[in-house]
């Protein structure tokens, strides 16, 4: 059997399913969440790890090197965002063909810095080897909050609740419009255009947000880097509830709906990559996170009861068939 | 300009030269050792991270995928043995061609599984991504030994002296010959064969010697994985002393003397990924070391004043000429 036959999901099922780990009762979040969560001392670590390869993660004629930089590190402290914590030191693994330019890897490491000063990361270390193909793998390390007993407080996949409502950070579907314009490969003329490609190559992790939730007491929440409706089914296969996204009230980014009005809003559903966050609590609380963030969080749907699925409801109730909607790594294409 | 022109070592001082990097004073070691080093609350992380690419790190079709996974998480381990440190929590990520077998990749989990039963290490996550090429690159997080005022005791590249000693923990040379019997691709009929491919696919790291090398004094060591004489160049390079090292002196792996009787002692004094340590200190505390292991350090040479550099002596004092020993991962072939 091929990998491609298993998915990625169902890999990783398969390969969670063996012996279980040796645990000293340090580890406090293992495989599958956005990130690993252990105890090291009086502190939480949060550690996560995320690669770009040349080709299936981005087209190296078509973006720039500076941008591979940014976009390689911004996706792994989304991670850290994604659990509420602080990001701090990163390990840069390079693979590299011979016949890599080393002026390439000089404006992809300009991307990192900017990345890493942006975001107060330190690069501690890192790899460099020979490979055919060019891969960038960044393992980030950073800090949970604690609360006054010294308990690490995060956000998780597992703990939604029927009842809870369902927001997000900020507009979706923009890096899934700079994609499809990349790849369509065409000259850009407008502003919105060119803000679909940044959506695209240069995310902006939203630290602010997992910190504000945080603070004000939510404690289920993700990135949303696969599409929302993959993303929240995330979140509903491993709270064991069921989610009702409502499609009208998903935030659409502004360029994206200029330049794509007919297929915005499935986009902004289903697009990944936005690196916005994807938070469930109850409206109290998440209205707390909201007043503490410059542009309120957008409630877009409920937990419910049922089976542990998203339904994608029409603003009648009726209910939007998605065959398959998200990415999965190892699938040869979107499925 | 290519990187295969520039070489590892010179892409690595390249990149360190940029701007420096954020830094709040907790970082300790950063970019240059075997792990970068870090405080986290009131303990210190060790970290590393190392990659093998299927082609340039290993032959798919000459190995068996559980000593690959055995391998990749044995290389971390010894980058942690080589700073005296303990493992802890691995993140693991896998870069999968489609067409990549699920019960290849069952295989290399369970060698993973097999070396992390062994070294007391958590796998706490990772990320799967598809690529053209297989590669699995290993995060791995551990902890410094503190003394009583929770100071921690690391061994470095930077804290050799002239006049210390140079020793190594075990015999050397055997994964340089394993690699060669797998390349010619003969049956293997003797156990001494057997026991060479082991030593390049199933490397042992030395957690012990280091632990050993750590409660004893001993604060300058690394691991030997590019090759005694090309590491022992990195200490001298940090430290600013050179080394003489005695070629009579280096321990022989016993299977290679009785295969390669003819070149036995050039490949244990250059041939990689044997994961011994190379440890430097004076001589009582290397013989406090000693005899703390089951098989004692061997003293193969001596810091010495003068320039950076490593002089390989015969037992009449001449000096063997060794263009470019050891490996360089960018270079087309061993350098």
């Amino acid at each position: 059997m091929k990998v491609s036959d298993l998915g990625e999901f169902g890999l990783i099922a398969r390969l969670r399913a063996g012996p279980s780990e040796l645990d000293d009762g340090r580890l406090l979040v293992g495989p599958g969440d956005d990130a690993a969560v252990w105890r090291s001392g009086d502190e939480y670590v949060i550690a996560t790890t995320d690669t770009m390869v040349a080709g299936p993660h981005f087209l190296p004629d078509k973006v720039a090197w500076r941008d591979v930089g940014w976009k390689a590190l911004a996706t792994n402290i989304s991670d850290i965002a994604a659990m509420g914590g602080e990001p701090a030191f990163a390990l840069v693994t390079l693979c590299l063909p011979a016949d890599a330019l080393v002026e390439a890897i000089d404006e992809l490491y300009a991307g990192l810095r900017d990345c890493s000063a942006a975001f107060g990361v330190t690069i501690a270390g890192g790899d460099i080897v020979s490979s055919p193909v060019f891969a960038i793998t960044i393992a980030l390390n950073g800090t949970a909050a604690l609360d006054g007993n010294g308990v690490p407080l995060l956000l998780k996949r597992d703990t939604a609740a029927a009842g809870d409502l369902i927001a997000v950070s900020g507009p979706l579907g923009g890096s899934a419009g700079g994609l499809r314009l990349l790849l369509a490969g065409q000259q850009l003329t407008s502003e919105g255009e060119r803000s679909l490609i940044d959506r695209h190559m240069r995310p902006l992790p939203r630290l602010d947000a997992g910190h504000a939730a945080i603070a004000s007491g939510v404690r289920c929440g993700m990135d949303i880097s696969d599409g929302l409706v993959q993303d929240l089914g995330h979140i509903c296969h491993a709270s064991r509830f069921g989610a009702e996204l409502s499609l009208g009230r998903v935030p659409v980014e502004p360029g994206l709906a200029e330049r794509f009005p007919e297929d915005a809003a499935m986009l902004a559903a289903t697009g990944g990559e936005d690196y916005e966050l994807l938070l469930v609590g109850d409206e109290a609380t998440l209205a707390g996170t909201s007043a503490a963030l410059v542009t309120p969080l957008v409630i877009v749907g409920r937990m419910v009861e049922g089976d542990a699925r998203v339904r994608v409801l029409r603003e009648d109730g009726t209910e939007v068939a998605l065959p398959g909607a998200g990415w999965d790594h190892l699938a040869a294409a979107p499925s």
